[in-house]
């Protein structure tokens, strides 16, 4: 087995973990799935920001620069992450408050349809906000359980489409299993039974080459605090195909979406073309991070980012049957790098105790229950040293447990 | 008339002004109850934020911290500026998202009535929302036309509702002249006709003393960058009266107003209380600043601000009917103290070329067609020598038009 310090030493991307900011105290930081590292550029923007732009230019800032700004930058998550043209992102709200606009612009768009295709697996806000719109709306979900290896195939997906299958819904990448669907295969399924397909892109956006446009999906949305290092809680994405923009409604008509915003007038009409997604004023200051992290992935460029994604997931399985298999632990991630996304899950029915003497040892995992460890990689930050020194504790703390 | 020199030698609120973030080159902020000017403190903790809080303890910030802060925040929210007991105010989304969810819970809980009643010069949102629910809910709205010196009557109200009444949807202070409704009057009228109330907070929050649980109040919602300061669209607020929140349901339903965020279970049950309306991740970054203004709001007290709040709009009054209305300027807000917030528009068929001129001579009020300015004084951040420099701009640039 190559040894990490082999691996780090070859790395293209080992420079760019001094971009971020790091805190000695954190030995192995394993969340990077859950909570993206600051940049050090984020640090000063956000200085700078509330100085400058917010203190200096105060209101004048909108006409300036934010009202543009859910636009311009979900252009560029556009086109550095997701392969999307211009015209096709807005950012704004959380993920579950665009979920919820999405799917029901969705369900409107195809009358005479009232099936919902939901993963059983899928994470739980993408399927409480399903089954909330299923109910108001009198549609019905129709749930696929996740294959042995925790994701959805093509196979399933096909075996439950028809022509009452309004809208299929589920995650790029498992977020307990980190499973990768086959996103292209899956969206000419639901495109064949007639159905539109809204991917969350959560786990999966920023660390797995996209293809949006080529793909032919018609809506994505995801988080921007994981991979994109947006910060906690930092405004989600939305994709909408172009060609559906003007022929879908949502439900939450705010005057940030509205045909002319500053007229005030007395009705309604829905902006030409994205904007009409956005409802109400987004959280500037939460948008400021991503920007940064969005010239590193940039700059690096996916497919450098998704070789070394691959390879640092590769050697966390390759510890963890070293290490954590011998002492009663199980892999719950793919094997096959082509179908896996970049967190390793390990389930061990001590990892329930474990974990708080990782975090006070300064190694950070991710929990899930029951008894699931998540290693969550991200290949701006995270080194082969700190997988590796990660699951050395892992298997310490096993032992201790 | 007294000075602005002397009533700024007198003023109690003077010395809060340096803890502002200033910018020499606007030497008349008039545009507070827009945007509000960050704190000091605010740039501090943005900044140390991202180094120590979000860099530093990581993912663990959430269980530190983060999960409760749309809670706590609220709570603080509620006692500092809202007159509501712990438990009743939540942060997170955007206004328009808040008063989306809101509408539609108030609807759902009172069954068999199908009329919400709207003021026609409610902001755009407001109505815009609305319309929406109405739309696809099967409800009318019930329009109140705002009265002459621009705003809502107890009687107009008492006229309108009834027993189909579901909700009264109205603003506290209307956006374009200020007027500031009886709200405790207006919800016991509502309540005498068996409807419930949902107030507007947006442009009242912050700088006039408000008592929710006193009044009565059902409902409630409101941004927090304008008289709150915390920033170019932070996350705004909702309040939903304690009786209410266990038979209410909001329709986003996201993970982090389920019953156990945590078990990520297969169906979802709205957590009890508060949380229920939370829906999905807040903006963290998006709440820092907001917490600031609190801290100078409570130390300051809502009477010693109101109270200067009221003299600056009157000396403002009194300069536009010196030096404006001999111009050909029309006062657009009520002179009565009692029915008047913290901003006052002026009307000027040239105000929609002077307002460019204004800003570039660091003059900087709002406008909003067809040709208002509106001068919104922040008690905290606004000097009587700020407004009498700007009505002294205003009409110079009238005399060059």
């Amino acid at each position: 087995m190559t040894t990490a310090a082999q691996l780090d030493s070859t790395d293209p991307l080992a420079g760019y973990r001094e971009r971020f900011v790091t805190d000695g105290e954190v030995i192995a930081y394993l969340d990077g799935n859950s909570l993206g590292r600051p940049t050090r550029a984020s640090v000063q923007r956000l200085t700078e920001f509330a100085e400058k732009h917010w203190g200096g230019r105060l209101i004048r800032g909108w006409d300036e620069q934010w009202y543009d700004l859910p636009l311009t930058i979900g252009d560029r998550i556009g086109k550095v992450v997701l392969g999307a043209a211009p015209g096709q992102v807005f950012v704004g709200d959380s993920t579950t408050v665009i979920l919820y606009k999405l799917i029901r612009a969705a369900l409107a768009a195809r009358p005479g349809r009232d099936e919902i295709v939901v993963d059983t697996d899928n994470f739980p806000t993408d399927r409480f906000v399903a089954s909330g719109i299923a109910a108001e709306c009198g549609a019905t979900l129709r749930w696929v359980s996740s294959a042995p290896d925790g994701g959805v195939t093509p196979d399933q997906v096909a075996a439950l489409v028809g022509d009452r299958t309004a809208l299929v819904v589920l995650s790029h990448i498992a977020y307990r299993s980190g499973y990768l669907a086959d996103a292209r295969e899956i969206t000419r399924i639901a495109h064949d039974a007639g159905a539109l397909v809204l991917w969350d892109l959560c786990h999966s956006v920023g660390v797995v080459p996209t293809e949006l446009d080529a793909w032919g999906v018609d809506l994505a949305a995801g988080c921007t605090y994981k991979y994109l290092n947006g910060g906690p809680g930092s405004p989600a994405f939305g994709y909408v195909r172009a060609e559906h923009q003007d022929s879908m409604r949502q439900p939450i008509q705010g005057w940030m979406g509205s045909a002319n915003p500053f007229e005030m007038g007395p009705d309604y009409a829905p902006h030409a073309g994205i904007r009409r997604f956005i409802s109400g004023t987004p959280s500037v200051v939460g948008m400021l991070a991503m920007q940064d992290m969005l010239d590193l992935i940039d700059a690096a460029g996916m497919d450098v980012i998704r070789a070394k994604s691959v390879s640092l997931t590769e050697f966390a399985i390759d510890l963890a049957d070293e290490l954590l298999v011998p002492r009663g632990a199980a892999l719950s991630s793919p094997r096959d790098p082509e179908r896996r996304g970049s967190h390793v899950t390990v389930d061990h029915p001590a990892f329930s105790d474990v974990v708080g003497r990782l975090w006070e040892r300064g190694v950070i995992p991710d929990f899930r229950r029951p008894h699931g460890l998540r290693l969550g990689l991200s290949p701006l930050t995270t080194s082969f040293a700190e997988v590796q020194v990660g699951v050395e504790a892992i298997a310490e703390e096993l032992d201790a447990a």
